[in-house]
């Protein structure tokens, strides 16, 4: 059965997307490979002026990839393996004329192509028209994507918590942001019909919904199956956008199990992991209303400055003429360098080095929250749920078990205070209302509920050893022993 | 002396500029290096876990650069000279580590470095407080400085006939370009100054000038240095900031000249060169308005999507905070590989690869001159003017030489007549009203004028053959020739 064409949301364009014409000279490139003419019309340099000639590239092979998954680091996990661990590609003379020439706004036509299997491989897509472009990382894209639909004066809605750059970049450009309430699963689907059931601002209804679904910067926290359908099916019925921002989802891992006894040692199968992945945002569209972004920052290396985004054709469109304005095309040698990588390791390969490197994340993860159960004081003080995805765990502070808390101060006050207090005991952990669309105002409109003695801080073990995880995580438990302790 | 530093132009910001603020996240870093602090604030990946662990680059030795400059192609240049023509380097894991991870806004250290010192190699800063940052390449930051100077119903300043892209991003943005009007010299300054006394428009003043003063696209036309300095007066004056875009500033050449036996034989000296450029706006400016942007797109390769911007700390500072969520950085794969090929080379190696690609872009300019002057009709129908830099050359056509002219036609019919005449003959050259904010308007509006009967066409040599370039054009001439001739 053919798949429906996706919806239109032109409607939803900003006046500056309105107003953004094509240039004429795009009409050229008809003409360029016509061999009868000759082609005074390009500005393009000649590629024999290219200083560069040739280029390679080392990096872990395929068999790695296949070899069990690594306890420890990922040196390990490389020469535990019999046959060489990295394999080095070239690109000569010939391919650097091609890739260091001007491209496609939307990047390289055979670097799209993998991408393309590599969504299919992992999501069902439920429309005909839907397409991919690189972008130059998600921060761009995401910009990219405010500046086509967005006026001043328009609403989006966002976590409460969120990354701050994205909810900031809307913010300058005069976007307000609804927070969306959330709890330790996420966003909570109730709290979101009922905000818009209510609304009462005298802004219209929000036109896109910026979310992080899967470990969540900065709650660590990965939506459910049912909340993600929940939440879908409240953008369809109030006609709003989705933007899933998903750098972590190929991070998803086992839930943490604290018997290490009960914990699965043996590798886990593509099938299992592929399974195991919750359900995108993008395979539950069935109108074109969600765009992902996809980054490559904490799967391959951050400066890669490279990612994609799949969304409908029709919101492509819009997305590539302001790109092709603004950064013109990825980078040349990002492109060139990770398609050589992709080439060699395959749609199959590229899967199992997601799955691999969750398995380590996984591993830190399980020793991160092994040492804070262990450390953190018990009672309601404090309380700690594990991630199941990404690299942030969070730890929550109900301040009203301190002794002498005096709820005037604020919470904001004390959040200050511990942060200071770890930091002088040598740990460094972000604080939760860094993350809020204005941290002086988020707690002060709490002030008179529960949540008023609520804090939280965001830690991050993706870069940390695991000996250093652990005493950390002393270092937390016994600052927050001695505040608990102190008459 | 000490130099005085340069004015704020902070009244000039936007909205969204004045609006943005920054993270609390980058608070952080004083401590990443703290060892007795352990870190867990970082999102940032582990650099055991990017893949690669080697890069190499071949590219033209320093050797090859120092050799006499090639009257073809830079193939033969290369194998003129006895030694190898390339150099090998490589970047190894440790180098990787860094040059992967997340980075500076503004680009590595060691990059703006190099690049300072090639800015201050070239030009005279008379003022204190200037810096460089990298660029994702030039149209991205001029879509950046756009942004932080320019709100919705703002004017600018650009020449009647410019880049595209550089226009149509302003119109999008709801920013009004105002045309200053040219000769084959470029800007005229009378007319600017002109322009300026005499502005009625409702609107303010101008809040910039766009300007590409060297080799300028679409017109080929290089600025005078009295030019430069009474257009740098006039903004002075008038308050107005200097954009200069400078992608072809390198490429200026020795005048065209017609008797081949007068032409320069010997090998340009570094002095010469040096003393030969035009003076830069920046090298004019005294208050920091002048915002320089240099491209690598023409000079190394355009994929690399990386340039830089000179100006002062005071409106980099703005720059940076816009760029740090857009495009976060320039990719890191294109750093690494620009900032080896300039190590190895040193700046008296990239000052002669500067030079030496200057004198390849002559060869072909004087190949195109003498064909278009051997081949077009002579008289008063068909002007040409030999470039002095750059790329592009262009034929003017005075229309009411043409036997059965119709005016109430008007220009645009025939420019698209001749655009496809020339097509037809197996040759393309860019019709000028495509390179006006609006194509159908510019020539309307000159109806009375004796200019009405005034057209253009851009050439660009730069990716032809010799050969080409020659039977281009005859064929340019052919058709002009028989166009004059039809009774």
């Amino acid at each position: 059965m053919a798949l429906p064409s996706s919806k239109s949301f032109d409607n939803k364009l900003s006046l500056e997307s309105r107003c953004r014409k094509t240039s004429l000279l795009e009409t050229l490139n008809q003409h360029f490979d016509n061999e009868k003419i000759i082609f005074f019309g390009s500005g393009l340099p000649s590629p024999d002026l290219f200083p560069w000639k040739e280029l390679k590239s080392k990096f872990y092979s395929k068999s790695v990839l296949n070899t069990s998954k690594p306890e420890a680091a990922i040196d390990d996990w490389a020469t535990k393996t019999n046959s060489n661990p990295f394999v080095e590609v070239h690109s000569d003379a010939k391919a650097l004329s091609a890739g260091l020439q001007y491209g496609n706004a939307g990047g390289r036509g055979d670097f799209l192509e993998f991408v393309k299997e590599h969504v299919k491989l992992f999501h069902e897509l439920n429309y005909s028209d839907w397409g991919v472009a690189a972008t130059a990382g998600t921060t761009q894209a995401w910009e990219t994507i405010l500046r086509i639909f967005c006026d001043r004066g328009d609403s989006i809605l966002a976590e409460t918590f969120s990354y701050p750059p994205s909810l900031s970049t809307a913010q300058s450009q005069g976007v307000h942001i609804h927070p969306v309430p959330m709890d330790e699963n996420g966003v909570i689907p109730q709290k979101l019909q009922h905000m818009l059931e209510n609304w009462q601002h005298q802004r219209k209804l929000p036109k896109l919904f910026y979310i992080i679904p899967t470990g969540q910067n900065p709650t660590g926290s990965t939506l459910s199956n049912e909340r993600r359908k929940a939440i879908y099916k409240i953008a369809e019925e109030y006609d709003i956008l989705i933007v899933e921002d998903e750098p972590y989802y190929f991070l998803q891992m086992e839930s943490y199990i604290k018997a290490k006894s009960n914990r699965k040692r043996h590798d886990q199968l593509m099938s299992e992991y592929k399974r195991s992945l919750k359900k995108s945002f993008l395979s539950l569209d069935v109108s074109g209303r969600v765009i992902r972004l996809d980054s490559l920052s904490k799967i391959l290396a951050p400066a890669c400055r490279l990612g994609w985004i799949v969304a409908s054709e029709k919101i492509l469109l819009h997305y590539l003429n302001l790109q092709a304005v603004s950064i013109q095309a990825p980078s040349g040698f990002s492109q060139m360098m990770v398609l050589e990588l992709f080439k060699r390791w395959g749609q199959d390969g590229y899967a199992r080095w997601l799955m691999q490197l969750s398995g380590i994340y996984r591993n830190s993860r399980d020793v991160v929250c092994d040492a804070l159960i262990e450390r953190l004081p018990s009672g309601n003080f404090v309380q700690f749920t594990a991630p199941t995805a990404g690299m942030f765990f969070t730890i929550h502070i109900n301040l009203s078990y301190l002794p002498h808390f005096d709820p005037e101060l604020g919470a904001k006050t004390y959040e200050d205070r511990l942060y200071n207090k770890f930091l002088e005991d040598g740990v460094l952990l972000v604080p939760g209302s860094w993350f809020t669309c204005s941290p002086d105002v988020l707690y002060e409109e709490k002030k008179d509920t529960f949540q008023s003695c609520q804090i939280f801080f965001r830690g991050s073990f993706a870069t940390v050893s695991f000996h250093q995880l652990e005493e950390g995580a002393k270092r937390i438990g016994d600052c927050l022993g001695k505040m608990l302790n102190t008459a």
